[in-house]
C-alpha cells in the first residue's frame, strides 16, 4: 500500500471517466441505432454478466485476454472471479452451453462495458462500451461477409464519414512460415521483421519464401491491387487454399455492400488472439484508433463463427453529433395535457416547482429556447 | 482456497445471469422506454464509470452501501477500487464536482449496472440493473411530486398494471423518539419493535409516546387515511414540521398524477440509510420486489436533491411483453432493396448464406414466419 493522496472526490482512476451531457446520451442513442440495424438483420440480443468465473471467462477464446483482466474474489465460493475485458468469448460461450439446440446459423446481438486491467500502452481508457454481432454455425465468404455489411450499414446509419474496412487473414502468414520450414529462432525474427513492416529484415531472413514475403508486403493496400498480388505470387497449396478464401470473401463483401472501402493486407497478422480466418479492422478517415474489429473464430466446441465487436464510444468521435431535443420551459399552471402534446410532438419540458418562479428567467437559466405562454410557445430571447 | 469443482463452462457465479432471446431485449428496450420518459421531462444523461476509488465511491451517500460493495486493487496506483453496487452517489458526485456552475435545479438520468457482492439474504441477484433520475437544487413537496410522477408515467408507458407507490418519512420517527428523551437501550428496543410492528412490545417501551406510536402504526395504509390520523394526533413542534411535508408532498404527488395509489406509513424507517426527506418505494401487483425506490437526501457539499432508480430488470416481469419483430426468410438472391424495404417496414429479414438453401426449410428452421417468393411475403406453412 502506498500512502493514499488527499482525498479529492472528483479524482476517478486513470482511463475512467464520466461522461457528461450531451456525450452520455450521443453514446446511448448510437448504441440503440447499432443495436437496431443488428435486430433487423434477425440478430437476437443476449447479455451476458459483467463478470464470470475465471475459468470460465478466460477459456478458449478468452484466454488472449488474460493478462488484460481484473479479478476478484467471490466471497461465497472463495473462487475467483474475472471482469470481462471482452464480450466475444461470452457470447461464444452461450451459444455452446445455452443454445446448443438452437437451429444454426445463430445470430446473436449483444451490447455492455467492458473493463481492461490497462489499456495496450498504459494509457487511454479502461472502460470501454462494445456492441457487436456474432454468426454462429456457417463457415463461408457469405457468412463473413454479412458481419462486415452489417457494421457498414451501422456505420452508413451514423453517417460516419470515410469508412475503411481492413481485411487480413493471419492464418496465412503462419502458413506461409510453416510452408518455409523455418527454424524457429529465424520464424521469430521473420516475423517480427514482417510485424515491424522492415522489408530489409524480411529479406535477410526469408530465404526462399524472402521475394514472395515482399511482394506480399508491399502488396497491402485497396483490396483489387492485393488480390492480384497474391494471385501473382507462387504460393503452397496450402497457402493457396486460404489466399482463394480471402478472394472468396472480398468478392462475397464487394457483392453485398456495393461501393465499400476495402483494403488487404496480405501478410498482417499482429494483436488477432484468437482468429483462424478472415479478420477486420474497422476505421473512419481522421481517425486514430479502431471503430470495431472482428473476424472468424472457432466457438466453444470449435463450432465456426464470425463477428464483429464495435466500439460505440470511439464511433461517436467520429460521427457527427445528434440532434438535441428543443426545451420548452413550463410555468407553474400549464396544463398537463398541454405539456403531454408537446412530449409527444419530441420537445423536452422543463416544469417549473412553484408560482414563485419568473418563467423567462427560469427558462432562460434552464437552457430552454421556448416557454408556453397562454398556451402559445414563445420564443425565450436574452439569457 | 477451496478445491475448485470440476470445470463446468456453463457455470455462473451466483447470483449472475445470460439474460437470453427474448429477455435480454425486453430488458434494452425497457430500459429505454424509460430513459425516453426521462429525457422528455428534460433530465439529461450521465454515465459514471462501473467503478471508482473505494475513497470516491463510498465516501458521503456511498457510505450506507459498503459492506455490499466490490473492492480490487488499482494496478497502477496500488490504491482501492470499488464496483459501484448503486449510481445515486455517484450522480451526486458529479452534480457537485464536474457541474457545480450548470444551474439548479439540475436533472440527470441514468442507466447501467451495479454490482452487490451478496443480495440482501443471500440470495437473488447480484448484478442489478438501475435507471433513475435525480433532481438536485430544490427542497420542496413539488420537486418530491416531480419524481413520483416520472416513476409514475415510466409505469404507465410499460402498462404496468397495479402500481402503487408507498410513501415514508423515516426523519419523522427518529425525531419522534429524540423528542421522547428515551435512555438508548430503551429506544433500541423500541426501533425494534416498530421495525417488526409489533404493537405489544411499543406499549410495554413507548412510555408517554406509547399511545402516539401505537396509533401511528396502525394507521399505515392508503394515504388520505394515514395522513388523518397524523394530523389528529399530538406531535412535538419538530414532529409536526415533517408531518407537514409529507401530507404537503403527497396533495403535491396526488395533484400531478391524478388517480395515483399512494400508501403512507408514518413510522416506517427500514432500510433508508442516507435519506432525509420523503422516501418512496415502488411495488406493482403480484410483485414481491419493489420495482424502484427514491427519496431526498442531502447531496455532496449538503445540496438538498431527490431521486429515484428503478429496477428495469424487476419492472419487466410484471410488464406485458413486448411484440417482437416478425422475421421474414430472405432467399438466396433476393434483391437488396427488397430486403431493405422490409426491414424500413420493422420485419426482421434473415438472409439465406448461399444458393443452396431450400428456402422454405431454412425459414421454418429459423423462426421466420415468412418468406419471400417472386418478390412477395409468402406465409411459413408447417415447421
Amino acid at each position: 500500500m502506498t500512502d493514499d493522496p488527499p482525498f479529492n472526490p472528483a479524482l476517478l482512476p486513470a482511463g475512467f471517466v464520466d461522461r457528461l451531457p450531451p456525450e452520455a446520451e450521443a453514446e446511448a442513442a448510437g448504441v440503440e441505432t447499432l443495436m437496431r440495424v443488428f435486430a433487423a438483420h434477425g440478430y437476437e440480443r443476449v447479455t451476458p454478466p459483467l463478470l464470470e468465473f475465471e475459468t470460465t471467462l478466460l477459456s478458449g477464446a478468452g484466454a488472449a485476454v488474460a493478462a488484460q483482466t481484473f479479478r476478484l474474489m467471490d466471497p461465497d465460493t472463495r473462487r475467483m472471479m474475472a471482469l470481462r475485458p471482452d464480450m466475444t468469448p461470452q457470447i461464444a460461450r452461450i451459444a455452446a452451453t445455452r443454445l446448443p439446440d438452437v437451429p444454426r446459423p445463430l445470430r446473436l446481438s449483444y451490447a455492455g462495458p467492458c473493463i481492461l486491467m490497462a489499456s495496450n500502452r498504459g494509457e487511454g481508457d479502461r472502460q470501454i462500451s462494445q456492441a457487436g454481432v456474432e454468426l454462429i454455425g456457417p463457415d463461408g465468404p457469405h457468412a463473413d461477409a454479412e458481419i462486415v455489411a452489417l457494421a457498414a450499414e451501422c456505420l452508413a446509419t451514423l453517417q460516419v464519414r470515410g469508412v475503411s474496412f481492413d481485411l487480413t487473414m493471419p492464418a496465412l502468414t503462419t502458413a506461409l512460415l510453416d510452408a518455409g520450414g523455418f527454424e524457429s529462432t529465424v520464424r521469430g525474427m521473420l516475423m517480427r521483421a514482417l510485424d515491424r513492416k522492415d522489408a530489409a529484415a524480411v529479406a535477410r531472413h526469408g530465404g526462399a519464401l524472402a521475394d514472395v514475403l515482399i511482394r506480399l508486403l508491399h502488396a497491402a493496400g485497396p483490396a483489387q491491387g492485393a488480390l492480384a498480388e497474391l494471385a501473382a505470387v507462387e504460393l503452397p497449396p496450402a497457402v493457396r487454399v486460404l489466399s482463394e478464401r480471402l478472394a472468396a470473401t472480398v468478392a462475397a463483401i464487394e457483392a453485398r455492400v456495393p461501393g465499400i472501402r476495402l483494403t488487404v493486407d496480405p501478410v498482417e497478422f499482429r494483436g488477432w488472439q484468437y482468429h483462424t480466418g478472415v479478420c477486420v479492422s474497422v476505421y473512419a478517415a481522421g481517425q486514430r484508433e479502431e471503430l470495431g474489429r472482428g473476424g472468424r473464430y472457432l466457438s466453444n466446441d470449435d463450432e465456426p463463427a464470425c463477428g464483429i465487436t464495435l466500439r460505440p464510444d470511439i464511433i461517436l468521435r467520429a460521427a457527427p453529433p445528434l440532434p438535441s431535443r428543443t426545451r420548452v420551459f413550463l410555468p407553474w399552471g400549464t396544463p398537463a395535457e398541454k405539456a403531454a402534446t408537446l412530449r409527444a410532438a419530441g420537445y423536452a419540458t422543463v416544469s417549473a416547482l412553484g408560482p414563485d418562479e419568473d418563467p423567462l428567467a427560469q427558462a432562460a437559466l434552464l437552457a430552454c429556447t421556448l416557454v408556453v405562454a397562454d398556451g402559445q410557445l414563445v420564443p425565450v430571447d436574452g439569457a
